[in-house]
């Protein structure tokens, strides 16, 4: 079986490189990675510009290319590119969180994201921790879930959001089923001057208010947890389409002005 | 009342422009807008260097700024500079439509996630034609809702995506109020060789099998009439919580390799 791993921290970070290493025990592993860090680029793609692929040498890789492209791009040049297609994706290991509001930003979610769009079983998987001490952990939870998809498969347009506590072995307090939690970020943007007197922005903020419910991908890491979480790729809010057919948008509005 | 309107095109693109001028007819007009395109940069923000913000003078705009960020940098600093704080953000109006999995590339869209997350009232407008004859339309439509929103208000973590077909406004079937749907492109990277004889590669990929269910955004706009999704910040896959929780993921997994 082939599998495909990406990542957004660039093709030669540590966590890429340990999860290779742990796959290639019980898979192919192809990676396909951007040749620089590209965090919090979202679900970009690349339409405007051409992308090149470089081959590429990584422990424990059969087939190893870095691209000037995003996560996603990534995902779109594997699937297209590689024969036979891979049967699983694999995004990560991001060092740091990827929980609540996060997963909207996340260049590691979003290429798993771009995997269910091609119909490809994915998960992404991060290390909540921006100083990590040891991927290996997660690395081994990654083979371990590796090797369940392969047998299971996932639902239709569906992937799974994977975070584990940068701890011990030993000190994991368990695997959480969870759904997406909410984190609050608070004055996120810092106004400076620069050194001609001209201001400039710097986007940042602080934590102020997340979830510790344990039901909850946040509160299940705040928990010592490693945190699962489906994802669907249907953002309709189901429960308010009712009530926003009756408030009758249609019935007042003349197009002409 | 004061809304927050940007977009993914620029601050200088017509559509912009048509919405600012429809809009200033009922509430203050505030325009915080990329300098330059930003089309499918997903829900990406810039967190590794400064952000500047350029005074402008936009038709219709109490108050004008084209930034150097992305779309979802507007919303942030449009909500952390501005002082009293936007009750409203509508980013558009995009040329080209903005319908199920694209949703989760649009610089547009992601605007009003932005928002969203925020806790402000928000939503997207888009023409569905990439040569749009006519912006009008979709800025009174534009006014009509902020109208209804100002009243109604929005549940929380939520926001409207909408899109319009390119007709006259007798043309317009009505108003669905819709679910997100699918499209599905197809041979998405097309492989070239440059002057220099080394191969490059570019996204590209047609559509090839759109829904055409009339409850979804995607067959709505199909069948001549304005969608509107409402979408929800949760992506959790509720309904496959229980069955994944099933499959014993925390049973046999040994964390030291």
């Amino acid at each position: 079986m082939r599998v495909l791993i990406t990542n957004d921290d660039g093709i030669h970070s540590e966590g890429l490189i340990a999860l290779s290493r742990r796959l290639c025990e019980i898979v192919e592993v192809v990676a396909i990675a951007p040749d620089r860090p590209r965090s919090a680029t979202g679900h970009a793609i690349t339409l405007h510009k051409p992308l090149r692929m470089q081959p590429v040498r990584l422990p424990g890789c059969a087939i190893g290319f870095s691209t000037n492209g995003t996560p996603s791009d990534c995902v779109v040049l594997g699937m297209s590119s590689l024969d036979p297609r891979p049967r699983l994706v694999i995004s990560g290991i991001n060092h740091g969180p990827n929980l609540g509001e996060d997963l909207t930003y996340s260049g590691t979610v979003s290429a798993a994201m771009e995997a269910a769009i091609c119909g490809i079983p994915a998960f992404a998987i991060s290390v909540a921790s921006l100083e990590v001490s040891n991927f290996d952990p997660a690395a081994v939870f990654a083979r371990h879930l590796a090797g369940i998809i392969a047998k299971s498969g996932l639902p239709p347009d569906t992937f799974l959001n994977v975070n584990l506590p940068d701890v011990e072995p030993s000190e994991i307090k368990g695997v959480a089923i969870t759904r997406q939690g909410r984190r609050r970020y608070q004055s996120r943007v810092d106004e400076r001057v620069d050194p001609r007197g001209r201001a400039y922005y710097w986007l940042g903020g602080d934590l102020h208010n997340e979830d510790t419910d344990i039901s909850t991908d946040v509160g299940a890491l705040a928990a010592g947890m490693i945190s699962v979480t489906p994802i669907h790729l249907d953002l309709t809010h189901h429960e308010f389409l009712g009530e926003l057919a009756a408030w009758g948008i249609g019935e007042h509005w003349h197009g002409d002005g």
